[in-house]
């Protein structure tokens, strides 16, 4: 049905096989996690050829499912010591799913520079030169070789130089580096295995279905929940995933000042509204709802312009908003869309970068607020001058380099856009995910603020709401969804019922939602698993301490979710 | 009998009380792990105003007896995360154990730089103008101001800057600064309370004994045993700590160029034999056997001088001797004397800012041999530059910003000169004790290598050996002895006889040797009981994964004691 294809970089070997059976009925996170839990070494070291870098569309990959083209990159990370799935949009997921490839796996590590390429005729290693480039450049130079249909996935300087922050971009629909499997550093177990690119060639086919009418049927009733929902049908498009960024200002649940406040003063600058409107008054190439892979109908991926209307980058997502705005205080769309295009560039998470800054501003190295300064420390990761090389490791590292307390990580990963003190369900999947701090791995803010179902700043239903959250997650990256997709499912029972149709017609496995569910908790489990014995023990399961001691808001509001709550919500019976 | 001192930073008072029931019975490292146990919490930041500072000299501390003076200083580690007692020789023990003192507890965090003066009228807390100054420099302004019979603990500008390899260093019989409690980083615990100076006037009296007679009659026994090794008695005070540099050289046991190599071409140079021809023939200030406290009778501690005869500083001991020689290949003992008192000066740890250094050599940042630069390197520590930063914390973290693979630490702590795949019972240790990788947590070696008993080269026995050793230096700790008296324990049933007797005669207690045994169980199992409540699992008790897959010396070892038996060593029936 798919394949598997495994590529050894310290002999060059490349294997395809069919799917083993202890990896049958899983796919996206589910495999890659199951993959790493498996086959690599919980002691191993991150950086070392015993770790493994898996790419893996999900179940749904490459069918004509909406936004289903998501792809699922896991190894042990060299950021949290724990599993990683780390996700991205982009051609890439899809792209393997149609060449019959559930899993890529590279294994070992090469003595020189290599890149990969697959295609319909197979894969090779081979050398590569163009080691030094950033992702753009990089990427420009294998299109002229590969052509303008292939889809890329690399690594820029920051991976090469094996930074706990570096990410791997994938190309979009423009096919622009722009699309980043950012958490956890797997750039770095990319660049440490030598391999700096992977080029893929697509094949014309979409995978086999079962039942094509029953899966047709199914899917248009998908994408009809989503064009119906309010946010995945209309707001994502016009305002990005910044689309919130008002309402959470007004819940005091944006961080602000490195976790010091929860609410920004300059946030309307920082708006989707004020990203629609500038991107619309400068044209050009700016534009509004744009996916960023084929069958995307949310489209929440525009492109920004400067003031000349040439293209800056994409529209930088919420998270890049915040870690380079409210959190930096600063307050410029325009240095926020440089910021976003220089990490894209480098190879680096903009949520562990923007921690990173936002605590030396706190230290007295950079100022809050200084936009040019802090881009051009950005710009010192690539040249791996210290400063550089401390900002690129994320912000746990660069806390622990500058004797800082007030450092908001979890499992070494750092907080994402939502003070958990002000919004306490996400505060409780920061607390407890496997990933470490992770925003796509559970939305409890739509229930604590879009719904209102659980009061934010409350301790009661925070860690069933966490954990319902977390598994609905877990489920989505199996099925190689976008995270955005669960808006509707929140509240259209039918998207959920659709997608398991499709599943079922996909496969011809009887799937009911409730399958997705024992799906997403079994994701959950097997990645726990793996943190136990990588020694990662409830202990790890904590917020920092300052999120008690420290109050923010009118409310004086603190985390105090009880540990034996946190230690709840991730147990199942299986 | 004797008093706790609780001395809060955040309130400026001071306590004096009665030993609490439940602390009864212990001291040294003993009282420090007790206290750090029972009274900090696991999962507080090591930095932040919920860790304490704890300084306990040990149950024989201020007596007649032999070598008794060491002080313990403990803390929950912003290295290694979890408990940690740093242990140095230098005036400061004893002169507390004579104020009745047992321990000093330093609380909460102080909002300006702070002193603190302890006394026989007391303790207070006072401004501390000396900000920004080195060791050398503010035990000087101290001893101006208090006098030369007080004794200081003090912190240079890398405990200002919180770094994770800082120390706190405490004078010897010169007044000078060259005691360091260095591994840990509890200088950096010190300055996130924003103390900088602990002064310690001395009382006149030694601490009072139930049967004195008995007790000297033990005492004499004890410094005769000593007088009479070969190593406590003599090689010591010729050679310093580095007598054995040929020996450990030659069973290829001496780690070089990063853990690469176990042999060094260069290490006559740096051998024992050098030290003291170079310090006799340079004459002037330079001196063969001193001790670094009242009470040494072992005396490894000369002073270095320079070609012009003035002191540089102490003799460096042999892990610095390796850390800047062997392991960064530099064969030069000048160089190292100056890279000890910058060390010294500087306030942090000369093993993990050793092993930062080869780190960096390794990465192509310094050079391998290169003395100028590397001291260049070391100096900008003081500077806080972003390079001095890194160093100043420490092998692991620099290991993981500049992404490097070979990084000889265990739960974040630096590995010291002894290859754990050519000195099993030695990696033994290193792998399973709860302070990290340490150097004086049980000298194996002395089986190993000096009388052979056990293989160094092979797995069985070594598990026992490391135990056996292990509970020796956690009772050593506890009664304030220096580590090297355990040469004569190994040796000398009647040295163990006498010190249990002696404790008897202090206390009367009766105690056993049998009960020195039973006292080291207990420490060790309180601080691995903390160390679980703080996340570090089983899993931190591994020795990374290169000592497996690389190999050493013209055997080809490797580190093989498996895991199980790893796991067993520290599991105690009490």
């Amino acid at each position: 049905m798919a394949n598997f294809l495994r590529i050894n970089l310290s002999t060059g070997e490349t294997t395809i096989s069919p799917v083993p059976d202890h990896y049958a009925g899983l796919g996206g996170r589910g495999l890659t996690s199951a993959v790493v839990a498996r086959e690599v070494d919980p002691l191993a070291n991150p950086l070392g050829p015993n770790n493994k870098l898996v790419f893996a569309p999900g179940l749904l990959g490459g069918t004509a499912c909406a936004n289903s083209g998501r792809m699922s990159v896991g190894a042990k990370s060299p950021l949290t010591y724990g599993v990683k799935e780390s996700n991205s949009g982009g051609q890439a997921g899809g792209h393997l799913a149609r060449l019959g490839l559930i899993a890529v796996i590279i294994e070992g590590a090469a003595e020189e520079w290599r890149e990969v390429v697959i295609g319909p005729q197979g894969a090779r290693v081979a050398p590569c030169r163009l080691i030094g480039l950033d992702n753009y450049q990089a990427v420009a130079r294998l299109r002229e070789e590969f052509g303008e249909e292939c889809s890329t996935i690399t690594i820029g300087r920051a991976g090469e130089l094996r930074l706990a922050a570096s990410s791997l971009a994938l190309t979009d629909l423009d096919g622009l580096p722009s699309r980043h499997a950012a958490r956890g550093g797997l750039g770095a177990v990319m660049g440490s295995k030598k391999l700096k690119a992977i080029v893929i060639q697509p094949g014309a086919d979409r995978p086999p279905l079962v039942r094509p009418n029953d899966f047709q049927r199914a899917s248009l009733e998908f994408t009809k929940a989503l064009n119906e929902h309010p946010v995945c049908g209309q707001g994502l498009a016009e305002f990005g995933s910044a689309a919130m960024m008002g309402l959470f200002n007004e819940m005091g649940s944006l961080p602000t000042r490195n976790f010091s406040k929860s609410r920004f003063t300059g946030y309307e600058s920082l708006s989707g509204e004020s990203l629609n409107q500038l991107t619309k008054s400068r044209g050009g190439q700016g534009r509004v709802a744009k996916g960023c892979m084929t069958g995307c109908v949310m489209r929440c991926a525009g492109v920004f312009p400067d003031k000349q209307g040439h293209r800056i980058g994409k529209w930088p997502d919420f998270e890049t908003m915040w870690a380079f705005g409210p959190n930096a205080e600063i307050a410029d769309l325009d240095a926020v869309a440089r910021y976003d295009r220089l990490c894209d560039d480098l190879g680096v998470d903009t949520i562990d970068v923007g921690g990173a800054l936002s605590i030396l501003m706190e230290a007295g190295v950079l100022k809050f607020g200084e936009a040019n300064e802090a881009l051009a420390a950005v710009a010192q990761i690539g040249e791996g001058t210290p400063l550089g090389r401390i900002i690129g490791s994320g912000a746990a590292i660069c806390g622990r380099v500058y004797g800082a307390i007030r450092v908001a990580e979890v499992k070494g990963q750092a907080l994402p856009a939502f003070d958990p003190r002000t919004v306490k369900g996400q505060g409780v999947t920061f607390a407890t995910n496997p990933q470490g701090a992770d925003h796509t791995a559970g939305m409890a803010y739509a229930a604590n603020i879009l719904s209102g179902q659980v009061d934010p700043l409350g301790v009661a239903g925070q860690a069933e709401l966490s954990r319902k959250t977390q598994v609905m997650a877990a489920a989505v990256d199996a099925l190689g969804l976008c995270a955005f997709v669960s808006f509707a499912f929140f509240d259209s029972p039918k998207a959920l019922t659709a997608v398991a149709e499709m599943l079922s017609a996909r496969y011809g496995w009887p799937t009911t939602k409730e399958d997705l569910d024992v799906l997403g908790q079994k994701v959950l489990a097997m990645e726990t698993d793996f943190n136990r014995r990588a020694g990662l023990t409830e202990a790890s399961d904590r917020l920092p301490e300052f999120f008690q001691s420290e109050a923010v808001g009118p409310d004086g509001a603190t985390f105090d979710v009880p540990a034996a709550e946190l230690d709840k919500v991730l147990k199942f019976d299986l």
